[in-house]
């Protein structure tokens, strides 16, 4: 186990998944819902799991929440049930206080509340499905600044069998090739010999206007 | 306007987001959705958004839905409507198909059905939420591979007023540092005499192994 | 009992009729149902009958649903359970899967997703009952084609008395009389000298014209 | 149009199908029902298509419901609606009343209204199915009596390019081929010199356990 | 106890009163009702009270329906059980059935039924106690025919002191006194000398006509 | 018209059948309910009727219903609506308030606001059947006093034929025939000669016990 | 103990905060509502607390409330119930009942039940709000007659280091000091020389109209 | 006018009782509530009042929420909807904001959220009112301190006739009596000789002991 672990309330889709993959990093987690089928269905893949009524002090007092390192309101579409729950982490003194948000005004009031960091997780990713829509080699990206992105790309069939000096991506576009993923193993910082291959993933650095210039040519 | 565009079907948080930045990229968005209210609200950020069942064969012929590239089912709760909607869409002839899943065997019937991309939004948000959890520095990352990520990491407080020639991640880590995040703008590829002060972002490649070791030494 | 057996889910009013005419014919049928009441009604004519969600995957696995030879997904109105279940059972390796829809858009998904045969209990009902209402002498029918009937017709009053020479069905008529139920038993190929009662019951087959016309003169 | 015509009250999945049949049949038909969008959907098919409530004497009899020969209460689980239309069609003279029935005490009860006919199409439809799925060759069937039925018959492959005199029904299994379907047309009283292709289908009369013998056989 | 008993059907109000009173004129009493509540409150009143669902005839039968003389189906609202509860009733075999009916077209059915009694509780109160309101010293009364009425008046102030041979209402209005009930007793048949006092009730008979000329009079 | 008039709120069946009779007897009557339909099917037969929420005291007012000489609240399950409708008419200076109850704590409470008469419609009717059931000869009756009873009972075939003189109800029984119902007419105090038919009803005064004891004679 | 106690029905905000204050006083309180977890959470607070439904006679006999000095009906929202509830004490014995009412028409037919007092907390806490958020200093008030008030108010900023001398409220406004409430202690009836606080309170006598001018002039 | 005036969202008891006495204060007060009866119903009393959604922000800017002094949260019971109106109330600027708590949860919420005083209404009035059951002679009272009350009591019947001299409760129990409400007019600060009546009011300012002590006295 790592550290003192997290305390995730509510164990919809997002609150599972999140409390999965902590477990799968090795933390302890203590998952809490009132819905007994919720808490039955995550019981094998939490550290814990238990049926509670999360509004309420006594109850989340006795089940020591105040002794883990990180609370997780996750809860679903019940903004009054998250912004009670919300305060009772904090008076508890839980340290790290992370909520989800459904709405801006929901938003507003969890950081009034002192929550750490307010997450959205459908907007977040309707944002990043758009994009990944919108570039068809498009598989995943860091938006660095406002101009600047990483993008990941899987390679055309146009560029099979090019090397990087033929593609000069650099000189033609402005952008640099981070990486090449290919099937035998990810190559760092590439040399200009380096040569396509159809099912390559190129992790490529610039500004989003170069790497929408280089996308653009590289599907012609 | 760029190409001819995107039918989204669904406008509850998802679909709404996705809608307004398919908007932002420039391209040709109309919503659907059956509650009136959640459209009035879409209406002024997405091309077109109109009231309407979409289990309806005629209804969706009538709005021309064929006519567009790609649509997207984004039913929120409801999987017999995401089904209905999805194979409606399919024997109209839309060309491609992504869906929203909310479980594994959703998914599975989404895919029999022969759609292009299932995407699981809050599954998916779960793990990445998970991850910047874990890692207090960790503010975005991409896998590449089972073992190669790129992570965002802010500069720890213990690092200011280092040089990278100081840090040399390479040699201790195995790890590389791909560009650097500073107010003034983004350096790709630095050299080492770039100097890291506490507000600046540095994008790292290398396995999980060497991330994971990079984030515990400068922190420690 | 004959082969591997049946199971069945849904035992509402067209799964428990199934369910009772299967075993009445020698085979061993497992009735499953979210439902306890159906399911306790249902229980004295059924091989086996359980309470169980038939969403649940590993509900179905302990089952041992796998083991049967033919899979009826007979759930009234709850498309989406439909076609949960039918996915469950395909997955599963069930060899035969049989579905009742209710609407022509339920059928169609039910048919992407594998189903040996959909069927469509009302409407097909309706139709049969409806060419009952129509010839008022008609007890049952065969469509063979698109132009030959075999119909089962009750000899009007008009008739009594008279042999198959006086109404020579195939000269004046074009259409055949393959038998007719007596109440003494059935003749097969009865022979011209052959005397109709009021009460018999004439098995007739030609083109739906000719049987028209047949009744229309022997109704006169 | 034929005869004075058929009022159906419920426009469920057996009504529709019911009365389009009817209407296809050459028929007037009036459907009622008290849902909207029942009615609209079944509007372009039906003669005539109202929304009304059909426990209300006076709307009965402003619609002229007692000039039709025919009533069919078709309306689907609403016990109480079903047998207070029925009372409602009697008293207004209807000559002849058809209802479906969803239970033998539903069904009991309108035969004491003096109902013409009662219907079971779910329980009908659940027997016909089950005769279809035992008998993997059957298509439809009509039960003669007790013990004779006359079965349609797709031919197995391993009777293909074999002739009737070959198979000889009668001799070995004490059945006999009425009609044999072919792509060509219907053969009724085939001669014996017939040879039988994979995709004929035959029509055979005799008594159950004939004609299970010719099946087990033919499928050896 | 007295003769075979009772079996009621439906212990709401109407059930109840008339449950109690025939305890109370020394009858056996068996209540039915499928709500637990009401059972438990009139089980201290009634000779057997139990929780069953009418409609299934197997719980009737265990209950031994059959063997009373007499069932009383008093179900208030729910119209489809009230009818397959008297169908049960009849089919028993119950001797007579009476049963409670809340409009015409109920009541109909009924009587299709073989109903051996209908009753109409809450329109035949209105009418009694339209009567009551109408005419203020009316009491009571019983309706012997479209003309004649047995009604039991109060003594109005004016008549205090008077004997019945100053009234005279032989020869004044047509009709005759039947009794005097007067604190000390009821007298019947009164002599000419019988004075009345302002507490006495009066019974009279005659037509509609002489009682209302009678009140008109004596209230003057 | 007669009077000034009724007001009855609540036209469930006693408030209807109540209103019905009252115009019958010649009275104005206005009926109130909340309930659009229940107000439309009583339109015909009343005065007047209108939708009004009888609890709102400005309502009230504006529909006159101070002037109405009678108020009759007839509200069938809603205690609360009845309370506080009956104190509207108290308040208003209606002069006599009859209000019906469903239960002994509702009758308390409408008698402390000092309503002129409680009525218990099912109740009273309950132990109105009861007594006719009790008595198969019985049709009507009046309860005197605790003991005195009119009674209007069928002539049992075995008394066909038979004189008063014969049957001597006084000597034997100690009770009186006080009038025949006969097919021709009605006898009032009948002569020792009269002959008794089966179709006949007689109305007989005399103590419970005595007119039991008659009953038990005459139908032995 | 002081007295023979209080018995609480209705444990919602109002009747929780005055039962657990009458405990705090000194008294016996036994609290009664009929929802469980409101019963739970008042338990360590009062004498007793009881799960029942009041509206039953036995059940409030069998808790002993006659033996109350006072019962407060506290109900909620439900008139039915408080009405019901307030006839139950009352019939009970019950000497003294306090009834919370909801509108006027509610307290009206309470006080014609015979209560003794009626009470609108949320009408009265809204007057007194009110007049708190109309003069910024006021505290607290008694209303002593339509024209005198008693007022308790913060001393404002201006008045710090002032004496009494120095304000003079007799001869410039006419209202008196009763005394001032300062950190170390309450002062009663302060002499001329008393010097005033920013934080001290003042207790103010006078009419409505003297006490305004003396805000006033004050806040200047 | 005075002042710019207050805004009061929710119209339940509180804030409808709130919104008047502001009114006859002399304020404007504009009424919100998303229920159109309870906005009719109040819009006689209120300077004006709409229906209107209060979390929606766009709604409350038309509304010119902002230009308000002062803004009362008077949500009733939904927690979720008064939180949501707090923070919009604050973002648009109100200057003072004051809301009513449910629970103390909720209070601590609306604490966090900044507004100006949190308000508990039932819990505040059931404290009032128990103070007032207790004593029997208690009109209302201030509580200056932990110690310190001034009490507004009735002369009790023994104290009748009796001088102030006599009663001397300055000597006898420390408290002393500030005021006298006579029928005839207040008098403040009364001489030695003033004589009591049993309708007189008397003011009274000591330490809860005290008052205690003089309370007990004067009812003996």
């Amino acid at each position: 186990m790592r550290g003192s672990g997290y305390v995730i309330i509510g164990l919809g889709r997002f609150g599972s998944s999140l409390g999965k993959e902590l477990v799968k990093l090795g933390y302890e987690v203590l998952g809490i819902d009132k819905d007994e089928e919720a808490v039955q269905e995550m019981s094998p893949y939490l550290t814990h799991a238990v049926v509670a009524e999360c509004t309420d002090e006594e109850v989340m007092r006795s089940l020591g929440v105040r002794n883990f390192d990180c609370g997780v309101v996750a809860i679903g579409d019940d903004i009054q049930a998250s912004i009670l729950t919300t305060i009772q982490l904090k008076d508890l003194g839980v340290k790290r206080v992370v909520a989800k948000a459904i709405s801006e005004l929901h938003g507003r009031v969890l950081e009034k509340l002192g929550v750490d960091r307010v997450v959205y997780p459908e907007r977040d990713m309707g944002i990043r499905v758009a994009h990944q829509l919108a570039s068809p080699n498009l598989l995943d990206y860091i938006e660095l600044s406002k101009d600047y992105t990483i993008a990941e790309l899987t390679v055309p069939r146009g560029l099979d069998g090019k090397s990087l000096h033929d593609l000069n991506p650099r000189a033609r576009f402005g952008c640099s090739i981070v990486a090449i993923n290919k099937t035998k193993g990810v190559i760092i910082a590439p040399n200009a010999e380096e040569v396509l291959r159809e099912k390559d993933v190129l992790v490529i650095i610039g500004t989003n206007d170069q790497i929408d210039k280089f996308e653009v040519a590289v599907n012609r």
